[in-house]
């Protein structure tokens, strides 16, 4: 088969690779029928996530037709449309028992892409497929849940569940690149008063105003508004959608006494907690990444028509033109990329 | 009426004060019996709370009989033993009705002692008297009661509480001053396997031991003792009850997967908070003050046996020594002071 396989630093091909097989009872393998590029991805080619060994294929999300299962794989049959998500779980350790799947202490968590070959290739093994995968409704189309599979989940479980985005609530959303705004879609859910997304780059901020946010500043503006709409009070849930020390450090300056900062970002350093001021401020500061056990959720929200990751999508490429989609998402600044999605 | 007044960074002096005077309908006048001094208090003669008025009286832990209510006072007569908490609330803003006295809107929160005078004097107007008094059962003396108006429900609701503590947890407790010992002390109420206090001084190290710790470590010490605790895991639960940056760290470092690092430490500077390793780890962190809505708990618990926080008492003083009170407080390495008690 043909598939993106990452060799080193700055080094990715399209290329032959070996099919897939069944190693485990768990295993299903699954014929990719869409698939699309993450940050996580250019994180890897970067050198950001040294345990990605050489010759990995890369991607963590795609949805698929599946080929073959493992003698104990009982809710999938070969034929099924099903997406697979970014984080697989054993489902019996202790933090798959707690719905923490990203945290799975038997190979699960991040593995696809990342540990083992992933789904931006013609084919992929999905190990714990019980656990990782789900069925689509004839319904819906490859791309309507294709953001199932990461962004979607991942800003609604660690940014919109983990913040307690609720009704009538000021909730500002630091980033909007593509989790930022799935945070954007998916905080409408909870029907908050005010939704203002800060970012540095105004055709990000147009789109986060296309998607429903109230409100899209730039960091200098982002302090005024808030306390415009809260009264000087601050936010009552400020979401980290970017990964750098600045944006966080502006999400927990503009959250409210009794308010909730999560951090969905992926960091590479450290950022500066300014205890002298929250030490009293009776905040909570969460982390995370998603188990996907949002998904069935979010799935329907999709078929009712309350939630479209598709307006996400800014270009369309056959899978074998990978690479070229890998320079677009690389030259966003150019390109306007927000999802560059493949399909075959 | 004699009190200790506050007059300038550096300068106290237990000297002739106005006697408090009925101001709203809803104070109270009551004798002090029993007072004590606070980390606080020590921080506002440092000139770190810089909102203090010159003349204003300290203290904001202390029991005593009711002298004199306001107009609109029902929870209370003339005559009644009670303790007053260290915040007061109004009980009609969103943070009062929402359990987060500390945090209210309207001249409540921390104010006895710090806006407005204090318990280290013979008499004291205590605002709010329906939000912050509680009467003492017969059978308590004022030491049993004294710490419920701050160290005991700062470390249960900022520590134990917010870090979720339970049955089997391994709790790790930085820093074993008056507040870290209460954290001490309040955990086991929820019968942790272990609790590993962290501190630089062995005095301290060995009343935590005392008071039931399973282990007290130094700093230095600390994460082989947690690794070894949890397969390597890391503590269930952190709480940092010392204030400073480099004990925040720890308890940041030593947090498990999905964990709980709950700030209890009064902070003058930021810390670093190293999300470069805490972004996926699915934690949560939190801050605040008490809301002393857990009294009438812990009160129970102190006299059903479960709790006793007079082992916290290392001196004890007539009222009018309040000042040399304040000597032995503040030489706490040569004194191993912890609580220091006053009573007329």
């Amino acid at each position: 088969m043909k598939a993106l396989v990452y060799d080193a630093p700055g080094q990715i091909e399209w290329r032959e690779h070996p099919d897939p097989t069944i190693q485990n009872d768990t295993d299903i393998i699954m014929r990719v029928t869409t698939t699309t590029i993450c940050g996580s991805d250019a994180h890897i080619i970067k050198g950001g996530v040294p345990d990605t060994p050489a010759g990995t294929v890369l991607g963590h999300e795609g949805v698929g037709v599946v080929e073959e299962v493992g003698a104990s794989v009982s809710n999938v049959k070969p034929g099924d449309r099903v997406i697979a998500t970014c984080v697989s779980g054993c489902g019996y350790c202790r933090f798959c028992t707690a719905g923490m799947v990203g945290q799975c202490q038997n190979s699960g968590g991040w593995a696809l892409g990342h540990l083992v070959d992933g789904l931006q290739a013609e084919y992929v093994r999905i190990p714990f497929a019980q656990n990782s995968l789900y069925k689509i409704p004839d319904e819906l189309d490859d791309e309507q849940v294709l953001f199932l599979t990461d962004i979607l989940p991942t800003a609604y479980e660690v940014g919109i569940l983990r913040g307690e985005v609720g009704p009538g609530d000021t909730v500002v959303i630091v980033g909007a690149g593509p989790v930022g705004l799935s945070a954007t879609l998916t905080a409408q859910l909870f029907s908050p008063a005010n939704v203002v997304v800060v970012d540095l780059v105004e055709s990000r901020r147009a789109k986060a105003l296309e998607l429903g946010a109230t409100h899209a500043v730039s960091p200098e503006a982002a302090r005024e508004v808030v306390n415009e709409l809260t009264g000087g009070l601050g936010a009552d849930v400020t979401i980290e959608a970017a990964g750098f020390p600045a944006p966080f450090e502006l999400a927990a300056a503009l959250v409210r006494p009794g308010g909730r900062i999560a951090n969905i970002g992926v960091h590479e350093e450290p950022a500066m907690l300014h205890l002298e001021s929250l030490w009293a401020k009776q905040i909570t500061l969460t982390t995370g990444i998603p188990s996907a056990l949002s998904v069935p959720t979010l799935m329907k929200a999709i078929a009712a028509g309350t939630l479209d990751g598709t307006t996400l999508i800014t270009h369309r490429l056959p899978l074998q033109e990978m690479k070229q989609g890998y320079e677009i998402f690389r030259n966003a600044a150019d390109t306007n990329a927000l999802k560059v999605v493949l399909n075959q």
